[in-house]
């Protein structure tokens, strides 16, 4: 079992995924400036994950500084990766449950804190694993077979999540009873989280699998290698509308050509009701420096440029359906999702 | 200009293509073992350019060897890279072409080969601009607009062809008149022949151009930021289906879907009527280190393994046109291309 994050001797031990697959590593923090860095230097990766860390963060400031730096503290927190949502939701809550026990000791509330952490990690593997749950209804009311060829994109599994993790949790579980013939990875382009991360995560499962380009995709689906597919989700639109890891948009097309059902999954938490559809998401431009080197070294000519995109938008018309934690939605748009969360939730 | 073979004072000047782009450096060869050296070694790459490599390869045969030797130094040419279709086909064209003027001192025959060597490249440039002509046709028939937004995969210019080339020579000859905005350049993975050969070629010719990976396709294109793509094949089956790069099958799904032109641009010497159709092609399967490593670096854990087709098929329903050295053929179909072959070559 994989555990990026793990609360040992009143330390965090936090798997260093920089260095992953090729070595173990973990680095233990017992202090702010130590949750700073690893979230920082990207060690810890994957929002969930930097969520969770960011809890045992504000445990750690209540354990070790004045009430009155206590705000300020939360700041460089938050700081540490401006982007990364997760990390302010985390912190702003598990700091304001902390505000609301202020008669306990600075120990006493300090252990409040990593309870809170640690409780907040279990319901979210719970939520996985009732996802799982539904995923496994979803593949089977859609594909009759004994054992199943899956394909999925970048890394949804426990690297990312903390806990089971979403589309690679259902893969997982289905793993885990026999159902799985072959997992196809897609080495995910350009920073390779299928190559270094869901590979790594399948190896530690016993599972059946090849890597390949994202280029392969036509060629393994009109063979009939490829039953169904699960991808995560970054962000879905109160329409269905998803965006996810660049070349999910790809997949979902292919798919769609060739009949194969194409499945999204994600926590009600990834919906976003403010955004109507797809196209009101803006997409993040990351460095062109992913796509032009590997690591250190040049892969392209010194004068080019590259264009870097991190995650496209799929259109719910291509998604078979979404499943989350609370149900599955056949052929998402936004009446069928609104009632979900409302319903569900 | 970039030339891949040069002849300069009685030696072959080859373009070491495995330190480009980061370094241009020749080979000089005057020798048989220098020629099987250089296409062993894949300094020399591309079935075209490996081909006339051969030629030379026969002259200095000629030059250096007793005439009761030839046949077997043919031979050993012919075994520097076996799977080279081109390399046997003009190493025994040539060798025809020699004994046919055995007349001749072996310094005077010598020259004659090498003279036959050069016009076989200058015959196929000539066909790459005719080809430029009708790619641009083309183009013009189902895009109309004063600059285009060009997509290409893999690397079908200069350095494949040894000559103009093919889908990137249409390129380039609209670069040349200042007919294009920009050009999407694949990556190309696993072996990067887009960001570290297409990107020097484009460079080169002063174009605009950014390398993206495989998995932008969708993106790019659902955006408006492409109006045609042009790729290459590696060959053409009766009824116009088409095996090319890895990749190229996911390009034509995706470009059908936002009704982009697709198309694919090859020389006759490219079909191969004896099959009917596409899947009598027997997909060539590479190295699985190609993408498990980057060079001698390790992405995947130790114990991964992967899938590598070369290339795939691209069902000819999916072809806007083919462009040939002869003219274009629209939604091409077997009877079509039978007429252009049998008309016109």
């Amino acid at each position: 079992m994989i555990e990026p994050l793990k609360w040992v001797n009143d330390k965090l031990h936090v798997l260093d995924q920089t260095k992953l697959p090729l070595e173990e590593v973990y680095i233990e923090v017992d202090d702010l400036n130590g949750v700073i860095s690893v979230i920082r230097d990207m060690n810890v990766r994957g929002a969930p994950s930097i969520g969770y860390t960011a809890i045992f963060g504000v445990a750690f400031i209540i354990k070790n500084h004045e009430e009155s730096l206590w705000g300020d503290k939360i700041k460089e927190l938050i700081a540490a990766r401006p982007t990364a949502v997760n990390l302010e939701f985390e912190a702003k809550k598990s700091y304001g449950f902390a505000r609301k026990h202020l008669e306990l000791d600075s120990q006493s509330l300090f252990e409040k804190v990593i309870e809170f952490a640690l409780e907040t990690m279990k319901e979210a593997h719970q939520m996985n694993l009732e996802m799982a749950h539904w995923g496994e209804v979803a593949l089977k009311k859609y594909v009759s077979k004994s054992r199943y060829n899956l394909q999925t994109h970048c890394n949804t599994g426990t690297l990312a999540c903390g806990t089971l993790g979403t589309a690679l949790g259902i893969i997982e579980k289905l793993v885990e009873k026999n159902e799985v013939e072959k997992v196809w990875v897609d080495e995910t382009r350009p920073y390779l989280q299928g190559s270094r991360l869901t590979a790594y995560e399948l190896e530690k499962m016993g599972a059946n699998y090849d890597i390949v380009v994202e280029g392969a995709a036509s060629f393994l689906m009109s063979r009939g290698y490829v039953d169904a597919i699960f991808v995560g989700a970054d962000r879905i639109a109160a329409n269905g509308d998803t965006a996810n890891k660049i070349g999910t948009y790809n997949l979902a097309i292919i798919a769609k050509s060739f009949n194969i059902p194409f499945f999204v999954a994600a926590p009600l938490s990834s919906f976003d009701f403010s955004l109507s559809k797809g196209r009101d998401i803006e997409v993040e431009m990351r460095s062109q420096t992913e796509i032009l080197n590997y690591k250190e070294h040049r892969i392209a000519p010194f004068e080019s440029s590259a264009f870097n995109p991190s995650f496209d938008i799929t259109p719910a018309e291509l998604i078979t359906a979404i499943i989350t934690e609370k149900g599955m939605v056949d052929a998402p748009n936004t009446q069928k999702l609104k009632w979900l969360i409302e319903e569900r939730a």
